[in-house]
């Protein structure tokens, strides 16, 4: 590997010296490594916003790492004005996406910390949630290692792989949690073909799973995300793995757009469709798909974004949902780093979570 | 509508000053309306690989009124030496694009319109073959219409609409195929709500169709591919209709990439899905989409056009067919201008094709 090679970046990281986050600008990918050093409330909620970091595993670490360099620089005397001030910067870093819940679970952790601590003084505070915030980086990596470990198990010699989006180590702190079982097998020699869908609008699949896959050597084909069904019909996948951004209580799992369509064309040519899931995605509170909410974006992602010149007339409307839910049915298993649930998920999943 | 509006357009058409085919170079809409004027076999061939005419029936017509333009430049004294020369530039054009039947389709009548007069003059002959190339386009013209006649009998007053890729007025002469339903309706007041797939890598989707359906005056909303699977299971679509390039006789149907996908889609979720076909487009020679060979494009098309920087590594493979093929079971009709065929499509195409 080069120097230069995306591999050998943090996708989040923390600067002690500088009290700052880290991320690399995934929006400049794959022909700008631009790492950005974060410190102030609007440039984080603009950095998960406009998707810079992305990835509902990543953006668990970042908005950890977040809220504590936010912290840090809160000038409090005593406790209430504090947590106060940490209770307004939570929200408003947890307003900038409503879909992928490690937003939110990352927030409430980082919140669990401040008030177990409350009797401590506000310096040991401060601490107390850096380390928390280190915690949440390196468990991230343990459990995406171990959604690999598990994954692999599902993998054979020779196997062709599809996967939509990018859950891969831009994802996340490192491994990725699609690509967990895909780096691992690649490690142990298993030559497998792996199908990247391009993932529109914003090409996730093009500029960072094929970037990244390609990087670490393994042999990517990419493909627009309307090939996947002539990709499967030629009988090139063995297997379907995609990440997630919550999965509910009955298993209807929400993922990038575009998901659903991949798990019903899997169905259709009788193709395992394997969900990815750290347990901090499995939220037990929302019974079912219908129950998340689906981030809308703006028309000009469709229509302009990338592009030389506009694709559709100004006038022409754009429906850009970020995110689909997949049914239940068509998820024939969900791997966490505890292990692999299959139907009935109402059951399984809860033992998943410990 | 205002006199620049893209329907007042002939998408191909014939300069008898000039003796040239006059097409709208498609790959620079919707920004620039250009109509380039044609007379030298290199340019039309590239004109048809290059997407710059496109839709099967469009094929169809520009390769008429192509050979026509390259015969009436032929010099020769004798008919042999016409004749041969006409085969050589008709078999050129015929290897600009594999999948469309059309195209073949339309160069094999122009070639029996030569046989069929072989005991004239040359000059008889040039003129016979321009009767015929005008005959091939206004009866283009005719067939759409009555596609659209026969297919507004399966939609309803504010019915969802979904299309793929780009089968309308700027794949034909008029009307379109599957727009021709469309534009009916719309015309009676029918109040359909069209989305329209954006079609990757070419975005015929967002460059034309939306295009032409919004400049008339037609409720669309834009999509990227992967979202169609959200917009059915929203409820928000009543019948898909798309285009095709070749029907099978046992009724598979080659169409641009992921027209099989989205009638997966449309099965999964309980929605009819129409092919619109001029039976010029119908093969009986051709048992099944096994035997219809599908066209791969450039690697560059997914990964650089339209962009302004590659949106993937230089060296990610990229597989790139530009149509796939939707089994015959997942075809709920299949719409002609004699009228519509159901399963099963090996007795009921036979008594479309007259």
């Amino acid at each position: 590997m080069s120097s230069d090679n995306i591999l050998n970046y943090n996708t989040v990281d923390f600067d002690e010296e500088e009290c700052a986050l880290l991320i690399i600008d995934q929006t400049k990918l794959p022909n700008i490594t631009e790492i950005l050093h974060l410190t102030k409330a609007k440039d984080i909620w603009d950095a998960i916003y406009e998707l810079k970091v992305r990835g509902a595993p990543a953006i668990g670490v970042a908005a950890a790492y977040g809220i504590y360099v936010l912290a840090e620089r809160i000038e409090a005397d005593d406790f209430d004005s504090f947590y106060a001030e940490f209770k307004k910067q939570k929200e408003y870093l947890d307003s900038s996406r409503p879909t992928a819940v490690n937003l939110s679970w990352a927030l409430n952790r980082m919140d669990s910390c401040v008030q177990a601590n409350k009797d401590l003084s506000i310096a040991e505070i401060k601490q107390k949630l850096k380390a928390e915030a280190k915690a949440i980086h390196a468990e991230d990596t343990r459990v995406c290692k171990s959604i690999g470990e598990h994954g692999i198990t599902l993998i054979k010699q020779g196997f062709g792989v599809l996967t939509h989006c990018n859950a891969g180590q831009l994802a996340t702190s490192k491994y990725g949690t699609a690509t967990a079982p895909i780096y691992l097998a690649h490690e142990k020699g298993y030559n497998l073909r792996v199908f990247a869908d391009e993932t529109r609008p914003l090409l996730q699949g093009a500029r960072l799973t094929s970037y990244e896959l390609y990087a670490a050597g393994v042999d990517v084909t990419l493909i627009c995300d309307n090939m996947a069904s002539s990709v499967m019909k030629k009988g090139w996948v063995d297997a379907v793995f995609v990440g997630c951004d919550r999965v509910a209580a009955n298993g209807d799992v929400a993922n990038k757009i575009g998901t659903s369509g991949v798990a019903i064309l899997a169905k259709r040519y009788g193709i395992p469709f394997y969900v990815c899931a750290p347990t901090s995605t499995i939220d037990l509170n929302t019974p079912t798909g219908d129950d998340i909410k689906i981030e809308e974006r703006p028309a000009d992602e469709v229509k302009k974004k990338w592009y030389e010149k506009p694709m559709a007339p100004e006038g022409v409307k754009v429906y850009n949902p970020a995110f689909d839910v997949t049914d239940n049915d068509l998820v024939t298993a969900i791997i966490t780093e505890n292990g692999i649930a299959r139907a009935p998920y109402s059951e399984s999943l809860k033992k998943m979570v410990r």
